[in-house]
Formats: structure tokens, C-alpha cells, sequence
């Protein structure tokens, strides 16, 4: 039996895991993410802690089929990331440098986004597909489009960036991107709080809302939505809407078989897929014949399950 | 020295080529499109007219390493075509029929608007790069979408059917597609003279638009804006707003090294680009290193040239 091992390298935990080729994963664990000189001991803290694992376990080196990476930002299609503000990377193909201290293993790497849409694919949401599209609902709204089992990540890191298209013309703010009218500005978590306190602020309508003041939090505007608060109902369909109108542009482009839902906001469950859906349908009336909605299923263990599917492909 | 034939099948001429795979044209011919009897004559005439040509110029069967074909409607991957509304074609396979009416040649086949975005990747205004997107300005907006030098033809026929991407908000007539808002709606020929109906319609303003009266085309419209008219340089403006922000969505999912745009419609040349750029940046600000916009090159021989190049991956 070949192995094959996931690393998901986020700013404060490295995750890793330990899969069979078919996808099973055998075992999970973590190694903090050192961020100081640079970033430079994240991936010897990486090497060593693999090395243990495999050694512990009696998984000779020739039974492993290689390492796959995700990396919290653009990363090209040699492996080179320019810079990865989040662990203070810069000018490095980590990818190489892994495979060194790994004596020579493979090791492939890929955008944390792109990676985990791969997992889902593999094995969660979206198995048994080979074109998706996954949208992570998170602090942002981050993306991955899979096509053919391969990630698009694009000529210039820019493939799957959908959190940052612009579906609102009369948004007046600015997006971390710079742009203004980013579907993430209305559709992450950040952005759901924002328009439940635009709504509180513009009218006098009693609310459920109201209680949470000034700390009000996405899951708490979902959950007053589903108990039947008249303005987080409105929330809920204006985060469908756009969510929705960006589904329907990225269908009208890719096609894909399915659009899998993800990260902290989706925990709403079948109540957002819903509202996404019957915009999603508005704005692409040409073919009723189209790319299914559903939901995620692999929930942070998306990164390594989609960085050990690299090694595969 | 191998030969390919390209096929591009309108609703009323076939224009067909013959190719070296080095992607030169050595000759272009035409066959009337016969649409009596749901076209079921269609194939016979394309194989008749290329036994025919190959005959007179000697080149034999084992020189010729196949056929593309470029088909006005959705194609399944596996060639089948459900409707084809153009030619009056039902459920057929034209791939397989014209391989059987060809003794067992092979014939590959895809959307026409793919399929030229394929011929301007490969001999065009894409040549030399893998990734672009072609955006096809004519009586409607047409779309196709290569990454890796394959078509993104999607797993419902959607796949580039950017002209239905939804864009304006404000809008209320219906598109063919029966959406509202479609960048067709503006940046197609009849969209831009519509525009342009709409201005002189909401305004008193003197404007050398005038002239033309209803019958106003897009061409009308650009030539006017070039020549400094107020009302017409508005209209240009909007046309680059809304394809601007198209190709910023589309750049934002797939990334491409290059747009290149073709049609009627750009034959306004370096005027219109300059306009679709300004708004392609305002509307994804996130990064500069993105894909450059240009020009098509093959004109109406883009569908015959991708045709030919189908057979070659």
C-alpha cells in the first residue's frame, strides 16, 4: 500500500495527515507554525515532525508516495511564492526546499484555497466529480476551481480568487483588495455582520438582532434568519443574491458539475444554500441544465486531504 | 508532411481549410449550409467537398491527420448534439457521422465560439501563449475559454458563455437568454446601437449620432465616439465599463495570460481597448500582473483555424 501525505500550512498550525492513495486518511496531527526569522523554521519543524510520524509508524520511504503542500498564498506553477505575507515568506520555492529536507521526496504544493476545493473534490463534497468549483465563507471569501481533477490556479495566481468579483455597483466601502462591490464584502463572515448592522442602523424596525449590539456575529444573523427576524431575513437573501450572481458568472465561464460550499458561514446549511440557489437560478436563466449547489464536508481538513491529492495528479 | 482539415459550420455557408499542423492555411474553400430536412444534408456536402479537394490536389488519406469541426450550439465531450437550432440538427453525433461518411477519419468536435477562441490561441491574437479568453463582440457576445491549450467547453455546454454574464443591475428589458442585465445586452452590435438609441432618446444634447436616426449600427456609434462626440464617447464608456467588468470576473476564476477580442464590434481597435482596460482594472484593483487585453487576428478564419487545431490534442 502506497502513502501519500497532506500538509496545510496555516499562520498559526501546520496541519498534516497521513493518507493511502485511495484517500483514507490514517492519521492527523499538527506542529505549531513558527513565524519568526522569516518563516524559517516552519518547514524543518515540517520535515521532522514527518520524518517522526513515518518512522513511528514503520512506513518505509519507499512506500510513500510523496508530500503534498498548501500555502496561504499565490503560489506559481513551479512552486516559487514570491511572498506569503502570512508566514513572512519571501522570494522561496518551498516546495523544493521541503523536498531537500525530505531527502528527495516529491513534494508539489499549491494556493491553501485552490488545494482544499482538490480535497473536496477527492473526498468530500464533490466526490465522484471531476470539474468543481468550491467557495470557502470565511473571514473572507476564498475559491478554488477544479477542472479535469486540476486545479486552475491561473498564469498569475489569480485562478479561484471569486471572493473578489465585483457584484455590488452601489457599495460605497472599500475591500481588502481594493476594490469596492466584492462579493466578499457581502458574503463572509465579516461581511454578513457588516450588513446586519447597516440594516440595524438604517431603520427602527424591531429586531432580533438588536440584542448582540455592535458584537453581532454571522452565525448570529443566520441563526435570527431561521428563527424568522424580518431584517435577518433580508441579510440572508442579500447574501444569497450575490453569492448567487457570482455562481451564475462563474457557471456561465467554467461550467462546472458543482459548486461546493464551505468554511465557517456555510455551517448555515441547506437555509443558505437555498437563497444562494434561487438567485443563482435569476441570474443564469439560459440553462436550467447546470452546476449543482451543495455543501462541504470535510471542513478544515479540506487542506490536507486536497495537498496529499496533488502528489496524485 | 501531415495535414489537418478545419470545419466551421454557420447557418449559412461551411467554410472549410486545409491545414499543414504547423498551423498553415494552404487553401479555404465554402459549401452552402442546406437546412431543408432538420440539415441532414449538411455532413454529406462537407465530406463530398473535401474528398473532392483532396482528390484534385493529390494528397492521400494517410497524410491527413483529421478533421475539426465547429458546430453553432452546445456539443456534449463525447460530440453528441442535443439541438442545434441553427441547422434544424435533433440528437445526433455529427462528430461520428462525418467520420463514417470520411471511411473512419478522425473528427473531433466543439462549439464554434470555442473553437475559435482555439484558432486565435493558436495562430492569432493568442499565438504563443496556453491561457486565453476570447470574447467574440458580434451580433451577440460570444465567449471561449482555453487553459492549458484545451477548451473549457463545461460539463453542460456553458462553458465561455460569458456574454450572459449578469452585470447591470439597472437594467430592464430581457436578453435572448431571458436574463436581465446580460453584458451582451451592451457590448454586443445590436447592444451598442440600442445604447445609443437609449442616449439620444434620454437627451436634447446635439450629437453628430443624430444623423443616423434607428438605423444607427455599432460601427455608427464608434466611428462617432472616435470623432470626439459627446454622447457617443458616453456609450463607448459604458460598453468599456461593462466588458471591463466581465473580464475582470472572468479574471478573477481562471486567470488567463490574455483576452483577445474579436468580432464585428472590434474593429474599433486600440479606441475600444484602451476603454475596456480602464474599467478591467478599476474593477479587480487586487493585483496588476493579470492578463493583458488584445485583439483577434484570424477574423472570420478563427473558427476554421481552431477546427483544424482540435485534431492536434
Amino acid at each position: 500500500m502506497k502513502h501519500c501525505i497532506g500538509i496545510d500550512i496555516g499562520g498559526t498550525t501546520v496541519k498534516l495527515g497521513l493518507f493511502t492513495e485511495e484517500g483514507e486518511l490514517l492519521d492527523k496531527w499538527e506542529v505549531p507554525t513558527r513565524k519568526e526569522e522569516g518563516g524559517r523554521y516552519i518547514l524543518s519543524d515540517v520535515a521532522a515532525s514527518i520524518k517522526k510520524v513515518l518512522a513511528d509508524k514503520g512506513i518505509g520511504r519507499e512506500s510513500v508516495a510523496g508530500a503534498g503542500m498548501g500555502v496561504p498564498g499565490p503560489v506559481m506553477p513551479d512552486g516559487h511564492v514570491e511572498v506569503c505575507v502570512n508566514l513572512g515568506w519571501r522570494d522561496m520555492n518551498p516546495q523544493q526546499e521541503l523536498s531537500r529536507l525530505l531527502d528527495g521526496l516529491l513534494v508539489k504544493s499549491g494556493n491553501d484555497a485552490n488545494v482544499a476545493a482538490l480535497g473536496e473534490m477527492w473526498q468530500g463534497g464533490g466526490k465522484g466529480y471531476t470539474d468543481i468549483v468550491m467557495v470557502t465563507l470565511g473571514t473572507g471569501v476564498g475559491g478554488g476551481v477544479i477542472i479535469d481533477e486540476k486545479i486552475i490556479a491561473g498564469k498569475h495566481g489569480l485562478g479561484g480568487e471569486i471572493g473578489h468579483i465585483h457584484v455590488r455597483d452601489e457599495e460605497w466601502e472599500h475591500c481588502n483588495c481594493g476594490g469596492v462591490g466584492c462579493v466578499e464584502q457581502i458574503a463572509s463572515a465579516t461581511g454578513i455582520a457588516r450588513e446586519a448592522k447597516r440594516k440595524m442602523a438604517a431603520s427602527d424596525v424591531p429586531s432580533s438582532m438588536r440584542k448582540y449590539g455592535d458584537g453581532i456575529t454571522a452565525k448570529d444573523v443566520m441563526d435570527e434568519a431561521k428563527a424568522g427576524d424580518a431584517l435577518a431575513l433580508e441579510v440572508a437573501e442579500t447574501v444569497g443574491r450575490y453569492l448567487g450572481m457570482m455562481l451564475a458568472q462563474v457557471a456561465l465561464t467554467v461550467d462546472p458539475e458543482m459548486f461546493v460550499i464551505g468554511g465557517g458561514v456555510s455551517r448555515a446549511g441547506q437555509f443558505l444554500i437555498e437563497r444562494i440557489e434561487k438567485y443563482y437560478d435569476h441570474y443564469s436563466p439560459i440553462s436550467q441544465n447546470k452546476g449543482k449547489i451543495g455543501l462541504a464536508k470535510l471542513g478544515n481538513d479540506a487542506g490536507i486531504y486536497g495537498a496529499a491529492r496533488l502528489v496524485l495528479s
